[in-house]
């Protein structure tokens, strides 16, 4: 991080973009609790605290459109270099990523208001609790390798993700072999089913930021690379410099 | 549009621009393509059409990579002024909605792949096909929309978004009364219902398009504008211009 700020002869270019990045760190706390809010709505049938993640994600609306358009000043004011643009292409894809994360918060908390009054099942969605704990932990994953701009990160996450999608396929087949068991209570279950397809969805987003700090410090894109060969992309450079 | 280019002084500069245009165009006209014969995969349980879309995937993947870096090497050569920095923005998201759309299709192929062997409603998933069609022409809108820089062309695409959005509801409430009805169809059902959710996120990101395109030629973010507010804003400009 110090080597690339380094490269800038503008203190206070310098300086717009560190707030730059310190009002993405807090749009993306800001993102991190309302999924727990969320789970935590959900879990215990609080229907107020489900109320209040719904009008938090129109203030993370809100911080993603105006972060955007401070970005596309600073640049416009300047003649940016390269890395400039690299640093805020990857600020303006990861504010979508956060805006995303948010609106799946929302989702879930909406779900949330629908199911406090249904039955709950003996484990309280346990597999849906311990999904989401998973989820957060690469949400801060994420958020410190944006932060300290840690490429690195992006492998950790990409692992992450992996480990999430299995237990998404799982807890989906699990839930199929409910709505074939126990069709009076499709209803409640296809909430869950949707529960546990945002929280994927968030992880995906977690992930992706990873690939922007990736990109953003290596300069290389890493999105769309296939799964066997990405780790070796993303480790390579490091290992050959050790 | 014409306005929009004359105000570069730089020939080659708008070829470039022009350029990375019709890159733009090709990519969308792959997408829809893709849907079109995911679904077409669906309906006719066409696994060797399907398998084309996935492997389609990879080069739209492949052309998002491709057009992203050659938008940042324009404007790093560059002194890029407000407008073209939008420009860029605005191709830059529109690539990245395009994707999804790509993606979005290649879920479906997978999924009409594992469909292929499995009984069909007599219907033969019209309610599904009729869906596809209207997203279908959402996505012609937002390309045409794009090609010539009309803003308006966001109205047209909210309107039809929310038509398409009440489609999908009426569509999974259906599902759901066959789900508590037919619990030997629970994975066919639940196919169907993963395939009407795709369906409405390439809806979405067609509506995200047309916002982009607004934002380009108006200079200002409509994504986020509350749903009863939204047409005054993107259509009370040109009200007051006649």
């Amino acid at each position: 991080m110090e080597k690339y700020f380094d490269q800038h002869i503008s203190r206070q270019f310098n300086q717009e973009l560190e707030n730059l990045r310190r009002d993405v760190m807090k749009m993306g706390g800001m993102a991190e609790e309302m999924v727990m809010d969320a789970m935590r709505a959900l879990l215990d049938g609080n229907v107020e605290l489900a109320r209040s993640v719904i009008s938090a994600d129109d203030q993370v609306n809100q911080m993603e459109k105006d972060i955007d358009e401070l970005a596309m000043e600073i640049l416009a004011r300047r003649q940016p270099t390269a890395s400039d643009l690299r640093l805020v292409m990857a600020i303006v894809k990861t504010l979508n990523d956060l805006e995303r994360v948010g609106d799946e918060a929302e989702k879930i908390a909406k779900i949330a208001i629908e199911m406090a009054d249904m039955d709950r099942p003996r484990n309280n969605y346990y597999e849906l609790e311990s999904m989401a704990e998973h989820v957060r932990s690469m949400l801060r994953d994420a958020l410190d390798g944006f932060a300290r701009m840690v490429p690195e990160i992006a492998v950790t996450l990409y692992r992450a993700d992996e480990k999430v999608d299995d237990e998404y396929e799982a807890i989906l087949r699990q839930y199929y072999t409910y709505l074939a068991e126990e069709p009076r209570q499709t209803t409640r279950i296809i909430n869950a089913i949707w529960i546990a397809r945002a929280l994927e969805r968030i992880g995906d987003h977690a992930k992706n930021i990873g690939e922007h700090v990736f990109y953003l410090v290596e300069g290389q894109d890493v999105r769309h690379i296939p799964a066997d060969q990405k780790e070796q992309v993303v480790l390579g450079p490091r290992k050959s410099d050790s």
